[in-house]
């Protein structure tokens, strides 16, 4: 059965023109299965996608150039960040992957450029790196807010092309996700946090701060993707109220990032027959 | 059906007077089942780990004292580490993960004490931490290799289990456990690295050169577990000739560690029907 393909993500792309006001958060775009299509579709690549991962870690330990991948999360509270990290990113290996979340920067943080600490946190050659939040908080939550002036935020747009240029450059795959919830959504998902004994360490009244500020928050996104979405790194945006959507589509982005590396295993830099021989008479 | 319990690996604990020539690396004490048993009994508590970890990183999330798991691997070449990390704690939310692999110190690390580098890749406050190779490389290779004095040697023991003991009493639960296989099964582990092209990258001629001192190699281990095994951080010797017993033991030693935190969900640090009524008005 085939995965839900990056040719079938091309519709969730984000072009210059993107609305994302017209993006319905309950639709499902280039698939036309149900949930339990989509249930059997998902674990249906996890040996090829575990493969790969440690063909391209392989290469890497014996100290190839070997490429890595980073899959970058954005989407508003309750969207589904933590999910996709548990399920998709789940079922690889551990040792393969590197996972940074992205709080509000610290004092010292704040006196440096912004992409200092994401600079800090990018992958290592062949592993698969997942930014839980990123550098557009910086033009997310910083432009909401005013947390930088205008002239800044504006700066950062070109900054943060000119920075996953060079990351693509040395090597580095980026897949670029913002999970898109509708409000009421958001709504629902925050009521069942507060219903739950188990879930309120997950709630904070700041997010309902952020909630009343919801159209604005919808703003900065549209314009932060529209000024990022590049041939080389584009934006997915991905209908994330039904969750088995948004994880099927990141993990077929993941697995398409994965084989377009066409790596093969390592040969030996060392003779075989010579080891052989060797270890025959350790015995 | 009950697990592999810390009450079963009390025949693996080391005691004073640990031989280590005496255990069977082909053995599978406390358990009394086969391969399938095992298989059956592997995944069987799989959802009370994930919980159990949630509810430690909901502890530390919040700002609570929270404890942390430091589960660390120790053994000969080939005998299993990455597939405990691959298959035990691959079942575990990669957030809640922090894995470290020691390699031989860089010329830099050679000038400090042998624990500062092991320090900085403690797992923090919530978090389950996997060391694979350790602080005992510095009384293992280092002693048979002799690349520290003997006295140099002496002192490390000492100073390792002081190092422990401050780990317990800050909070963190360590799980050491020395993997142990048969030169034969080496043997045969290294011929198939050998023999298969996918696996060629996982071989180091080095390894050789190891397994011939493989009887001074099983001298330092007994001696390094003598010494450092105590009530509060024991050893355990598993025998890993059977990669499905080793595995079976480590994540039996693993639920039963994060069951005696015995934590609770937090509780919510703000007005829970106040928040309610916050949100309602959100929409």
């Amino acid at each position: 059965m085939p995965h839900f393909t990056t040719e079938d993500a091309a519709v969730l792309r984000v072009a210059p023109d993107f609305d994302l006001g017209s993006i319905d958060p309950d639709s499902t775009p280039g698939f036309t299965g149900k949930k339990a299509d989509a249930a059997a579709l998902f674990t249906e690549h996890d040996e090829e996608i575990a493969e790969l991962q440690e063909r391209m870690f392989a290469n890497a330990r014996v100290g190839r150039a070997a490429p890595s991948v980073l899959l970058l999360l954005q989407g508003m509270d309750t969207s589904g960040k933590g999910g996709i990290v548990r399920h998709v990113i789940g079922g690889v290996d551990p040792q393969g992957v590197q996972i940074a979340s992205f709080k509000a920067p610290t004092q010292e943080e704040r006196g440096q450029d912004f992409l200092v600490r994401i600079r800090e946190q990018l992958p290592a050659a062949g592993k698969i790196g997942v930014f839980d939040r990123s550098h557009y908080e910086d033009v997310l939550i910083q432009r909401v807010r005013a947390f930088a002036p205008p002239e800044e935020i504006e700066r950062r747009y070109g900054a943060i092309v000119d920075f996953e240029d060079e990351l693509a450059a040395s090597g580095t795959k980026l897949i670029k996700v913002m999970l898109h919830i509708s409000k009421g959504e958001q709504g629902a998902r925050l009521a069942e946090r507060l219903e739950r004994p188990d879930k309120h360490w997950k709630y904070n009244p700041g997010d309902v701060d952020e909630r009343l500020l919801w159209d604005q928050y919808q703003d900065a996104y549209e314009i932060a993707l529209r000024r990022t979405s590049t041939e080389t790194s584009p934006w997915y945006c991905v209908p994330a109220n039904r969750k088995w959507f948004s994880r099927l589509v990141v993990k077929g982005l993941l697995l398409d990032a994965l084989r377009g590396f066409d790596l093969q295993w390592p040969a030996a830099d060392f003779d075989v027959e010579v080891e052989k021989r060797r270890l025959a008479e350790s015995a």
